[in-house]
Formats: structure tokens, sequence, C-alpha cells
């Protein structure tokens, strides 16, 4: 119990070199979409674990940056994993940034820069936890490893093949996944899984060359063609229309949402019009199909008339445990040939299947468990987050169970402009993260329910 | 005869002069919907147009770069107008020209260059034709005018304002429309009409703020919303589902179709795939309605996951005469409305009817019957063209009866990149210009049939 007292103290009286961890690494550009700043990170990342004592391994992985593999052995039976990554989203629409994305800045109690929640926020403070815990106690109670990868914004591309490679280095008991955000009531939410991804481009190619518009009577405009096979794949009400696209959601988990609702969670953004059912269970265990951008023809100002001679989207298909993505994108693809949209190329961006971790397992417990006195409110667990990422390299090709939790808030927006994290819940997400540490092998000897 | 052949040789010989002229305009940016260049490319006409002896005046008008006024009053019983424009479509996208847009260019017997064929070639083309029939003759056989806007390519906002204004000063007995072109098989085509025009953005909000795209399972995204909305207005197969929209459609003049096909024009892109009907009737007598371009989120490489906060498009309604623009902006917002997009705003940039003027003309007969001597080929008459311009303000406010024809070609990419007209179009064009003006005066008093 002194211990404890003497470790939340330490990790208050440092918060402010803890939050300069954060800073330097959102200062450090690192677009994996761009392919840009991605080594200069994986650098500083390993300096940081190299600082804490670990040994670090830097592996480089086609498609994206190198991971990084931090190791520190205390010869304990038991070995605590964390999963993370580097990169970021791209920063547009910059104009939206009220500081520059790149240049964290604390304003109103919040750390603002691209990457604050989704995940440099997350690695600060989990290599803060392992320094507070370090610090107090004179050593980790449990072996570490922290396996930090420069891809995850774009479908982690060489991460199945490294983690298949490097099985021997991973063995691990347990693995916190890489984010977590407080409620709208203030309760952290704990992920037991995440969506897959299958991450599209569509395109759609008509004319040779540019036409006057006048030629749109008669003549095939690519951009009609895109927006009449968008419309075929997802109704209005937001159910996709793809014929069995449903066929392999079972809804694991669901009776943790008993006595949750959409309100804990949402910003007051208005929901899709004519959305059936209970919309949290859509949001948490039903896969979906998102437009996340289009462009076709002119878009500056005032008016031109000309026929585009192609049109593309950008479409994430998020799915769930069961699904496979091969099977999904057969199945899209076969839909837009019944359609007579056979001519519009799919190009796959990323591609990977859903992850959960059962609420019965001892990881589980111990992250519900250790959460109301690092955050003096009881969480939230949920069987799955909406958000994607490649957990099953965790739960299903290393057979290691996983569990997500972090320091953001609802108010984070990660991907959007003034991405930002409240300085109270890094300070109580690294003081979880710490008890975590402390409590593993305790809970990981009791074993699973 | 003698006259002609001179006429003839003169206009020949004076070619590249004639050229000079056309790059002189087309070096000049003024693109309307940027607002760039205007000022500059009136002066310019203006002086060109002082240099063949014309009285000049200049109007401000709102909204566009100001109308140049000419007039050349030789005291005869008869005036021919004309009828142009110096603006210009924006170049994008630039990368696709060969040589710069604002570069004119000669290759291949060829003048590229925006607005080589819309407007400014036409424009030097009737210029020349005065001028070498000033020149063979002594002086012209009719009264002139040249009625030559800034702003035909954003709607000609102050031109039905202007002529309401300047009535007394634009009297004519006769008008030539700003462009024509060759056909596939080499023959000029004479329009007796244009379509009317409704050019409108549509813009679609959603979220108050960009969003992680996991949200778009349940939150209400803009993209997805146009997507539906332009689906509803528009089947596959191009007709307009919007109720009414077809009403006051009469295909009038269809009989000049006889004997013509689709294939005489187009280039050989693809149609639509499912038109029904003979396309080149849909062309040029049905109304239509065309995507022109669209945006919503992130378009840049690599994958994003992120809700848009808004998404739109522009789109051009094109109309046949009878159709009223604000009947039919009425009946679209309705349609909206009814469909469930009533929240989707529709902005006006351009808003006016069609025109058409009768075969039976003694100027639809005087253009057709001078085209052979100067093209060396039989013309094709169609009772419109499939473009649209604002030729109401001659036909129906001014009452002067208005025909089409001009020096490009099937393959003169108005609008795109790489526009372009043939030097033998352009002299051939010149020609038949000059034969309308020897002949005007006697077709004048032989009247219409």
């Amino acid at each position: 119990m002194e211990r404890y007292s003497e470790l939340i103290r330490y990790i208050e009286e440092n918060r402010d070199r803890y939050v300069g961890w954060a800073s330097r690494l959102i200062e450090q550009p690192s677009i994996s979409a761009h392919r840009s700043g991605l080594r200069e990170c994986a650098g500083i990342v390993a300096e940081m674990l190299e600082d804490l004592g670990m040994r670090v391994d830097v592996f480089e992985v086609d498609g994206s940056g190198p991971v990084v593999l931090g190791t520190l052995n205390v010869e304990a039976h038991a070995t605590l994993m964390f999963y993370n990554h580097y990169d970021v989203q791209p920063p547009d629409p910059l104009e939206k940034w009220t500081t520059p994305p790149f240049t964290p800045t604390i304003r109103d109690g919040k750390l603002y820069g691209r990457g604050a929640a989704d995940n440099k926020g997350n690695i600060a403070a989990r290599l803060a936890a392992l320094d507070s815990v370090i610090a107090t106690l004179g050593e980790a109670p449990v072996n570490v490893k922290f396996l930090i990868e420069g891809g995850e914004e774009v479908g982690s591309p060489g991460l199945e093949e490294f983690v298949r490679k490097e099985q021997d280095r991973l063995f691990a008991d347990g693995c916190i996944w890489e984010y977590g955000y407080r409620n709208r009531a203030g309760r952290p939410v704990i992920n037991l899984g995440v969506k897959g991804m299958l991450y599209l481009e569509l395109e759609a190619q008509g004319l040779s060359r540019e036409m006057h518009s006048s030629w749109g009577a008669v003549v095939e405009n690519p951009a009609w063609k895109l927006v009449h096979a968008l419309a075929s794949i997802r109704a209005p009400d937001g159910r996709v229309l793809v014929d069995g696209f449903y066929d392999d959601v079972d809804y694991e988990g669901e009776e943790l949402l008993e006595g949750l609702s959409l309100q804990d969670f949402n910003t007051g953004e208005r929901l899709i019009a004519g959305l059936e059912g209970n919309p949290l269970r859509t949001l948490l265990l039903e896969p979906t199909c998102n437009i996340n951008g289009m462009i076709a023809g002119y878009v500056g100002p005032g008016s031109k008339t000309s026929l585009p001679t192609e049109a593309k989207a950008k479409m994430d298909v998020r799915l769930v445990p069961r699904q496979d993505p091969a099977k999904i994108l057969e199945k899209l693809s076969e839909h837009l040939r019944l359609k007579g949209f056979g001519d519009i190329a799919l190009k796959v961006l990323q591609s990977y299947p859903g992850a959960r971790t059962s609420h019965r397992s001892f990881l589980a417990k111990l992250v519900a468990e250790t959460a109301h006195p690092a955050y003096g409110v009881e969480p939230v667990v949920i069987p799955s987050g909406a958000a994607s990422g490649p957990m099953y390299v965790v739960t299903d090709l290393l057979g290691i169970p996983c569990v997500s939790t972090g320091v953001g808030y609802y108010g984070s927006a990660p991907h959007g402009p003034n991405e930002n994290i409240r300085l109270e819940d890094f300070t109580a997400g690294i003081k979880h993260i710490a008890l975590i540490m402390l409590n593993f092998h305790r809970y990981m000897h009791a074993g699973d329910d």
C-alpha cells in the first residue's frame, strides 16, 4: 500500500517529464500513408526504449516503417507485451488545426498534436508506467516487451510476415493493445477486441479524354457510374446490400452491452437517418462500409462544364471476427459485377481480420479491476471497439490474450484535426498501466474464469 | 465571281496573320470562373475591333468581365450581328496539356490553346472575315455589330440585364452565334439552337468535425448522403428521375435529324450503358443532367480512415426550349425533399433557358447555302446543338433570328486539355463568314420560307 502511494506520487510528480516524451514523439512527423518520417520516428522510439534499459531490435518490414521491438527481461515468470504504433494519419485538412499538427501544444489542460491519442500518447504513457515502476520498486515486476510498428495506419502491411518470422522472440502471457478512451460519463472504456479492415479504392474509368459536358446526355460519365455503384453497396439506412455480407456475424459478448447506450460514447453527431436496432450494438458488433473520400472532375471555384475522365472513392469495410476479408472482397466484386459495375477497378490497400479476447480471461479481469484505483471510476468493458487494428497477429497467430486500454477520451478526435488528449487522462492512464504491471503475475496465476 | 476569287485568295494569303489574331487572344488568360484576366482580354478585343474601324463601347456588367460592343455602320439596310465571348473555362487539369494552355502553339496543322475553339478562334475568324471583305470590296456590304461578352462560361450573369438596358443599340436583322464544329465526316455542323443551363452545386453537410471512420457504422456520413441523393436524380441509363422533368420537352425540328447518326459527331467514346432510343435525338433534343465534379473527404495517396464533414457535387442540368429553369429547379428541390435529402443545399451558379431558330428562316438558309462554297462539302443543319449558351437574349429578348457556325471540329476538345482547332477549318470558317456577309442583304430581302 505504501509502495502504491509512492508510485502514484512519483507518476504525478513526473507528469510533465512524461508529457515531454509524448511531445517528443508528436514533433517527429511519421505519416505512413506518405512514407515520410518513419525511420526517424522509429529511431526516437528505439532511443526511448534503450533509455529505460531495454534491449532494442529494429526490423525492416515491407511496405511500412521498421518494427521496433523492446525487451526487458527481469527473469520473472510472466511476460507482458505492449502493442503500439508510431505512425500517424495524414494531418489534412491542415487549415482546420488551431495549432500545427506536428507542434505539440498544451491548451486548457490538453495536449494537441497529430498522434496525441493515436498512438504516440499511449507509447509515452506505457514507457512512463515502466519508468515509474522501476523508479519506485527498483525493478520491473514482470518481463516486458514493446512491439511498436510503423504501418498501422496503412493496414500494417509487413506485420504479419514479421510476426510469423520472429515468433520466438514474441512470446508473452498477455498483451495490452494500443489505445483506449474515456467515454462521456468519464468512464475508461476497455476493449476486448477490434474490427478487421478491408480498405479499398474504387476507380471508375470512362472517357479517354475530358469532354464538354453537353455530351453527358449520351456518353458514359464515370462519376455517375461510381455514384450508382456506391449507392448499390450501401442503403441510405446504413445496411450493406452486398449478398452474404452479414453471413458470418455473431454477436459474441453482446451481454456486456447491457446497461450501456451510444450516448455514453457519441459526441452528439447525427445518426444515420433510418438506422434500425440498438446503435451501440451496430457500432461495436456489426460490420460496416464507409466512404472516406471521393473525387471526380472539376471541384474548383465556380462552374466548369466538363465530363470527368475518372472517378475514385476510398472505402473502408470494417469486419467483425469470423468474417474473412478475402471472402468479403470476393462478395463485393461479385456484387459489382452482377449490378453492371464489373469494370470498376477495386484496389486493396488494407486487408486483415478482426479479433476478440474473452471477458472471462485473466487479462480482461486484470485490466478491468485495476481501472478503478487508477481512474477513480468503474470502467466500461465492451466486447469490441468500433475501430480496427491488426490484433489478430497477437490473438490468433501468437495465441496471446489481448486487451485494449489507453489515454484518450471521447473528444480526442483521432485521425481528425486538433487531435488531443487530456493531461488528467494521460496521468490516469500511466497509473493504470503501472497497476497492470504490478498485478500481472498474480492475475495470470489465478487464471481465466 | 472575280470578287469572290479575290476574297478567297486574300483570306488564304493572310491566314498566318489571322492565326496571329487568335493567338493574341489565347495568350491572354481570361478565366471567368476565377475572375482573372477578364478586363485585360476585353481591352485586347476592343483594340482589335477598333483596328477594323469599328466604334467600340465597353460596358461594365455584374458578375463577369465587361461586354464589348463593336459597331460598324456603313448605312446599309441590313445589320448582321455576331455574338461571341472572350472568357474561357479553367485549364485544369494542367498536367494533361502537351503545351501550356495559354501558350498558343501550332503542331501538325492545329492551333492549340485554351479558347482556341471556345471561343477565341471564332472571334478571330469573324474579325478576319470582316477584314478580308473590307480589303477586297473597299467596305463592308452590311452593317456589322459584335456583341462580345466575358461571362459565358459562368452563365453570362450580367448579359440579360445589359441586353434589356441597351436594347436600342442592339438592333440587328440576324445574328451568327458563337461556335460550330465540323463532324467526323468533315461536314460543318450548323446549329439552329442551343440548350439552356441550370448549373448547381449540391452540398451535403453532416458532421461538425472530422471523425474516425469507425463511427461510420452509425453516424451520418455526408458522402453517403450525397451519393444517394445523386443516384436518386438520374438512373444508370441516363434518364432523369425527377418528377415532371420531361413535361415541357417537344421535339421541334426532329425531322432535320433524318439520315444523321451519332457516329457523325461522336469521337468514339462509350455510350451510357442501357441508353434507350436514338442517341442523337437524346443528345440534341432532350434535357439532361450531368455530374461535372464531386469531392468529399480524403483523396490523397494511401488510406485515411476519417468521416468527411461535407460532400459536394457540381451538376449541369441542360434544358431544351420551353423548359423554365426556375420550374426545373423547383422540381429538383421538391424531389430531394421527398426522397429525404431536403437538407442538401442547392446553390445555383447558372440559370438560363434554351433557344431555337426555325430552319425556314432566311438566316438558316443563308448560313446553310453559303457553307458549301466555303468548305467544299454540304453542311449538316441540326435543330439544336447539345451545348448551352445565352442565345435566348438574342432570339427571345431582342427577337433576332440566330444561327451558330464556327471554326472547330469534332476533336477540338472545348473545355478539356489540349483544346485546339485545325488551321484548315479556321480558313474555311473565315471564308464562310465572309460569304455570309456578302449575301446577307439578298437573303434577308428574299425572306423566310
